[in-house]
């Protein structure tokens, strides 16, 4: 950890604007280590403050309030996501079997992610001006997907128009977890074999991987 | 209100068994309104008999605990939507006309009753020998769902068996009200229209009805 010069007599450190980025990345990295622990419910600036052994004062410095410090985590896991994403995307595909791979992307983040899952896209999205940084970086990862859809479309391999396309596989995937996390299925169907056939029912047919709910990342 | 009759010193009233049964229902009745005005987690048995002007000993006799009052609401709503789906059943009609209905049915229960939703079809279903019958009432519904998916499949309406069909249309609604629920969906398309086009993709294309986020049951 970073040695506390602080106190009421001496003047604080002053740092460069890029030390002050490394110092909020290295923060960061903590509180979403602590979020993972216990929940956005359980996380506040003074516990992080203790996870981190460093004053309560100076973490206020880089995140002023909680809610500041969730839309930062919220970011930071939906880039991870998008990392992934992107990573899995085989560009020279056609555009179906881009979108089946960026669904079993999805659906691998989310099923090795619950916590994580719930607290991008579950959750209440809070309505503050802090947030729009963290709407506009969904929007751009929503509209990567609407893209290939659109794409999709214009080849004929699907009836419906691209932005309703990628809708529906949001809501028929983010139905297909939840109701999969709460233990909500009636028995007769195994998770693995819905997420099959709703990519068929979405993307037409084609099998060459799976979304394990045991899959890792 | 029932009339009182406790004290320590008087023996309680004997009634019978179906007068008891209707005193339970009069008592759930009062509990399900106190569940819509401040929700399962706030529902006490103790504020449950401030709310109907009775003793916490006298409800305590028709429900031993939380637990089992709350499996009863859950009953008591499931009922309510059970009802709503089979009033609404065109049972002359085709399988995919009957699992349409079924649907705009589940939809108008669902965007009327968001907080009743989310109680039956969110939250964790508790893992107890209580909520065995529950669990067997939302079997029974979701059976009749099956049943009219497989006729549809049989007449060669879809590709899917009928209970991976019946999966994937409540998961794919269960996505669209949550999304809807929780102002996730990414701006360009409405409810209505992603609901519709749900609808086709999974029943065909056919349009008479809608679900509007007003609709009123």
């Amino acid at each position: 950890m970073l040695y506390e010069f602080e106190s009421p007599l001496m003047p604080r450190p002053a740092y460069s604007a890029e030390e002050n980025t490394t110092i909020r990345e290295d923060f960061l990295d903590g509180a979403i280590k602590l979020f993972r622990q216990v929940g956005a419910e359980e996380l506040s600036l003074r516990r992080l403050a203790k996870h981190l052994d460093i004053s309560h004062t100076k973490l206020y410095r880089y995140f002023g309030s909680k809610e500041e410090l969730l839309i930062a985590i919220r970011q930071k896991i939906l880039e991870e996501l998008q990392v992934e994403m992107y990573a899995q995307d085989p560009t020279d595909a056609s555009a179906t079997a881009r979108l089946r791979a960026a669904s079993y992307a999805f659906c691998k983040f989310a099923v090795s992610n619950e916590k994580e899952y719930f607290f991008l896209f579950s959750d209440e999205i809070e309505n503050t001006r802090n947030s729009k940084a963290y709407l506009k970086q969904r929007q751009a990862l929503f509209n990567f997907i609407v893209e290939i859809a659109k794409q999709a479309q214009v080849k004929g391999q699907t009836d419906l128009d691209g932005r309703t396309l990628a809708n529906l596989a949001w809501a028929t995937m983010h139905g297909l977890f939840l109701l999969h996390f709460r233990g909500q299925f009636v028995e007769g169907r195994s998770f693995e074999d819905l997420f099959e056939s709703a990519m068929s029912l979405l993307f037409g047919p084609a099998k060459d991987e799976a979304c394990g709910s045991s899959g890792s990342r």
